[in-house]
């Protein structure tokens, strides 16, 4: 019967979940509204004390001048990028070959900025000093995103980064942080915020990740840059008569859960353990730096997926939705830990490993 | 006293006010969630029934065969055009000189997609089918904002529409629609919405205006000119994980709001009345053809301003909360009629333009 179904149906079936907040529901916005009296003006067009002061608030947090509140990662980067290429008068930035904006964004860059990208590092592997020691091309700007989502949410060492910093100073090389996952990564590196954003020129923050709200982003920086982000944002068709649904939706996820995201990086590596004593599964980084890492099946989908539904009937805990191909005949999904980790009974949890383990050795050897 | 307020702080203070729905306030989004389920999915990067739900009812309603949500008209109508001029292979579109993308839009049009306008018509009058016929560029593309919000809500007699229609099909130049205010002028026309947009290849709505929602577009046409601008949407960074709160409230007001347009146009007539029997009060255009109007007076915005002030104080009635100078030495203000005038008591409304008049004809004959 279960192979009707499939995995993400399986999934959504499950009375538990080991990732995420919850159902990305219209409770999620009517939850964060109870807190907000009705009377309270929306936003005009950027301004506004309900835009203003959160924008000051999390301009604090990061330990920069000025921030400003953009309905999208997608576009607070195209800007910050484009911002950076027209002062050094040079049309080329570097990042990583699995980029947000190389491989999510439709070449927003390239088709409305004209801006060439350098990709540095493999696509396996983090940017590494080395790789923009030699590089060959000068560029206007180097993004690099803690954690790198598409490699497993890896992360390089904090000297390695400082070093990175200390360089591109040198060099004139503006240096963004794709911060999206930004307090997800406070636990690891065991720094304030604002102390990894000391490192870098610009740095974008997501509300939607760690965060849990709806939608919504902070680019922050010098105040002439957050200026001219302005403008830029009026060009995008960012600056909306009203983004107070998102502002309020993420400054209350922000109280909520920026506490806690120490709890989901242990979390994470309770997990990490869970899934790396099963036959044939692996997890990437084998310990997690953050809230999120990937995990590895050592058999294609095809196999994994009947495994996979099984156990989420048996055991009535979901564990990932979807499954992709790996580069090593395997399959893997994304991980990312959040409120739900934490309700699920221990036993139900073991219970389930016991069968994927049991049912992955099963498959595996045959 | 009041000297020491300005205009706005004033209307701010009074009970009634003739323009507008209400406050932009927080209630304006609880109150449409209240009709909406906590257990609702949100739409996710554009998919999922709660956005293709409302897009499939829009298109009907439009008459066309897709339509698609934006965060915002800046963004659906630049990305339009850039549409139409890939098609054409021609960076050229025309449209009035003060059309929204010339001056409200930070030259987001040139700065982002290198599309040069050409500016059809003086500042003051519509554009004509004349000016079309004269005009010595090729173009991908006429852009027609009905009503010209900024020349105070004028509207071309409809046989002028069906003929620039016609002739911008026979030229096989794209007709894009700016219909921002398009239900505001259905009862002028007395066609439906669907017949109006069927004189254009693509139309752009908005459901902040007389339809009072939080923010929000929709660009609707073929299929394949909506997807492709679903692309573009991705690049401006529009294709936001969720625009439910955008989508529900556009939808919840769409349908409280949209039988009222009919009501809103006779009470723009009736009010554009009080306002043409002041002395030295006129308004453009003289009998409306829309919700809106614009309102004008014969002195200037110093001697304009307390008159204003004290007839708001004197009759608890606000009229317009700003002044603009105008061509001819005098000011004027941007009336748009909603909710709000039909709670206002009509011995109040009389007070009030019995005070206007008098006031200024006072001030006027000094």
């Amino acid at each position: 019967m279960s192979t009707d179904l499939s995995l993400v149906d399986v999934y959504n079936e499950t009375t538990y979940k080991i990732t995420g907040h919850g159902n990305r529901d219209v409770q999620v916005l009517k939850q964060a509204l109870e807190s907000f009296e009705g009377t309270l003006n929306s936003d005009m067009y950027g301004k506004g004390t309900l835009i203003e002061d959160f924008q000051y608030k999390i301009a604090n947090v990061l330990g920069k001048e000025s921030a400003v509140f953009f309905p999208s990662g997608t576009m607070a980067q195209q800007i910050a990028l484009r911002i950076w290429c027209d002062r050094q008068g040079l049309k080329k930035v570097a990042y990583h070959p699995l980029c947000h904006l190389e491989i999510h964004e439709e070449d927003g860059l390239k088709e409305l900025h004209h801006i060439e990208p350098v990709l540095l590092a493999d696509q396996d592997r983090l940017i590494k000093l080395d790789d923009i020691l030699h590089m060959k091309e000068n560029i206007a700007c180097l993004l690099l995103e803690l954690p790198q989502r598409e490699i497993g949410g890896q992360l390089p060492d904090y000297q390695e980064l400082e070093e990175i910093s200390s360089y591109c100073r040198e060099k004139g090389i503006k240096l963004h942080l794709d911060g999206a996952r930004l307090f997800e990564i406070v636990p690891y590196y065991e720094k304030s915020a604002a102390e990894l954003c000391s490192l870098f020129d610009s740095v974008y923050i997501s509300f939607y990740k760690g965060i849990g709200g709806i939608a919504g982003a902070i680019l922050a920086g010098e105040e002439t840059f957050t200026n001219e982000s302005k403008i830029w944002k009026r060009r995008h068709g960012g600056d909306l008569i009203s983004l107070y649904p998102y502002i309020l939706s993420s400054d209350y996820y922000y109280d909520l859960r920026v506490g806690r995201m120490e709890q989901y990086y242990e979390e994470a590596k309770e997990l990490a353990g869970y899934f790396n004593r099963c036959k044939a599964v692996s997890t990437l980084p084998e310990e997690p730096v953050s809230n999120m890492f990937h995990v590895h099946f050592e058999l294609p989908k095809e196999k994994v997926e009947p495994i996979l539904k099984s156990v989420y009937q048996e055991a009535d805990l979901g564990m990932v939705a979807y499954l992709k191909d790996n580069s090593v005949g395997g399959c893997y999904s994304e991980i990312s830990i959040g409120d739900r980790y934490t309700d699920i009974p221990k036993e139900r949890l073991e219970k389930a490993f016991h069968l994927l383990n049991r049912k992955m050795a099963e498959v595996k050897s045959r």
